[in-house]
């Protein structure tokens, strides 16, 4: 495994897309190498650092779990940057795939889009395999929850607490946004995949949301602020009731892919880890095992995505 | 200096708030202790993680350097939790203070907000010392801008990209919130204190923009997406003329302190990396003095700070 960290080295030129003087981009320390069909893992580091198929999770030890399921693990390229983003490439039955640790919220999303769109030639898959909370009480902690449906935003409207009276208090102070759909063909076989592939695990094909945090936006109350969310996850079901997952990122993953000029292709799938109704909250031992074995299902479905079919759903 | 990577070692048993067995909150990964007047520094690691007084910055190294100028570094308390947040916990001038670094992205200064909030006992300050950069010809690179006026918060509205027709396209596609205000007192102090101590260095009071994204929210351009921010500086210049620093979490802090009914008073700066209108980027050598003179200058702020004081500017 060749490993590094990086500091740029050179120094950054243009305030519009900033990158080190090797190309590296500012924030996930990536460069333009030479992913796609022409890629083999003994390239150097140097040559390539992200593949067109990339995987995007948010906790770091995730992603070395999920790396290790590479043909080849030793031989994986990763490169941590000093801005929070590690990043795995090898090859998974052979199909040049990235693993990204991307941590939390969806900012950290757009810079994994953005700056891998911009070192990566060609057409590009990008999935998210997350954990998330859920809503409906049908849905037990342990389950996987496949964004089939695509996703919402959820963010709070900081306008709501100016406090000049112009703020109509029967409002709500949350922001729901229209759908963003995911892409059906790949959502179809990625639960497929997981159906086969996540031993003792119910999985649930529906609507993700994305909320601007973990706390307020998500309907967790804390008598510390004035969030006025009491009701929230009754709102948000009263709007769109098949929500299955709330999570920090994967809305803005499917956003930027409709955004991309057809470019980018994405699904997303999320462990269940909180159930949000019966307050239950998955042990570690579980979630360790589903991260592996639905990782295995996503490096599958990522390795078995033409990349060159009509991203139809975005 | 105690140092300890905290992945949580007990199971988190309640959904609505996370924490581990210890009572660590489940992201920043810190407990309460024994903040505030009480503490010391010779108390152990598990009694002791946040001081009531901190510093959020968003590089690990920053935070490393910025508590290499605690009064014993070598006995300074620090925790990395397994989401990406490093907490240094000592004194200066012989008060307790913590600088955290938060990564990026609005919703990680959230968790910092919230769970902080969650361990620790009584009235707290939190400033904010990072970089951004400035749509101000006037305003040179190398500059520090404090957020004397507030701040306001730049989204993206995703519904605008939604093709159903909805949309009219005269609209901007980004959303300008409403100002808020710093704390007066700290702002003044804070900047008065970057005047004496930081060499060679302008600095500013203007209003502060969060934005939620690096990239299209800043109105940074890339033909690879669809986003339809070609003349974003110009708009936001059009309605508030005094934004000096653009960055990506200030706001959220001002925004929470304001929530926090009267127990979080905030301020925060910013050294200019990027000047967006010549597109120069400040090179490292002078960012690592600025950081190190303009940290000590939040220090000494911080620790300045009257917690008892009446948060009138939130």
């Amino acid at each position: 495994m060749e490993s590094a960290t990086h500091q740029p080295r050179h120094e950054a030129t243009n305030a519009n897309f900033p990158r080190d003087g090797e190309g590296r981009v500012h924030h996930v320390g990536v460069k333009k190498g030479e992913g796609g069909p022409k890629f083999s893992y003994v390239q150097s580091f140097l040559m390539t650092t992200v593949a067109n198929r990339i995987l995007s999770v948010g906790d770091h030890r995730r992603a070395s779990v999920i790396a290790s399921l590479f043909d080849n693990p030793s031989s994986n390229l990763v490169t941590t940057s000093s801005r929070g983003f590690t990043v795995h490439t090898g090859t998974f039955n052979k199909v040049p795939v990235t693993v990204i640790a991307t941590g939390m919220g969806f900012p950290m999303m757009d810079f994994l889009v953005r700056e891998c769109r911009a070192v990566v030639e060609g057409p590009m898959v990008i999935m998210r395999f997350g954990t998330c909370g859920t809503p409906q009480t049908h849905i037990p902690i342990g389950s996987v929850v496949v964004a089939s449906e695509g996703s919402i935003f959820i963010r709070r409207n900081p306008d709501a607490w100016e406090q000049d009276g112009s703020w109509d208090e029967k409002e709500s102070k949350y922001i729901f946004s229209k759908v963003v759909r995911s892409d059906p063909e790949i959502s179809k076989r990625l639960a497929e995949n997981m159906k086969k592939m996540v031993a003792d695990c119910q999985v649930y094909e529906g609507l993700g949301a994305t909320a601007d945090s973990f706390y307020a936006s998500q309907g967790r109350t804390d008598d510390s602020f004035d969030d006025d969310n009491a009701n929230l996850i009754d709102q948000m079901l009263e709007k769109y009731s098949s929500i299955s997952a709330l999570e920090m990122e994967t809305f803005h993953l499917f956003d930027l892919a409709r955004c991309s000029k057809g470019t980018i292709r994405s699904s997303a799938a999320a462990i269940v880890l909180a159930q949000r109704r019966s307050n239950a909250f998955l042990d570690k031992a579980t979630t360790e095992r589903i991260e592996k074995e639905g990782g295995r299902a996503v490096l599958l479905t990522l390795s078995e995505t033409d990349l060159t079919a009509p991203s139809n759903g975005n």
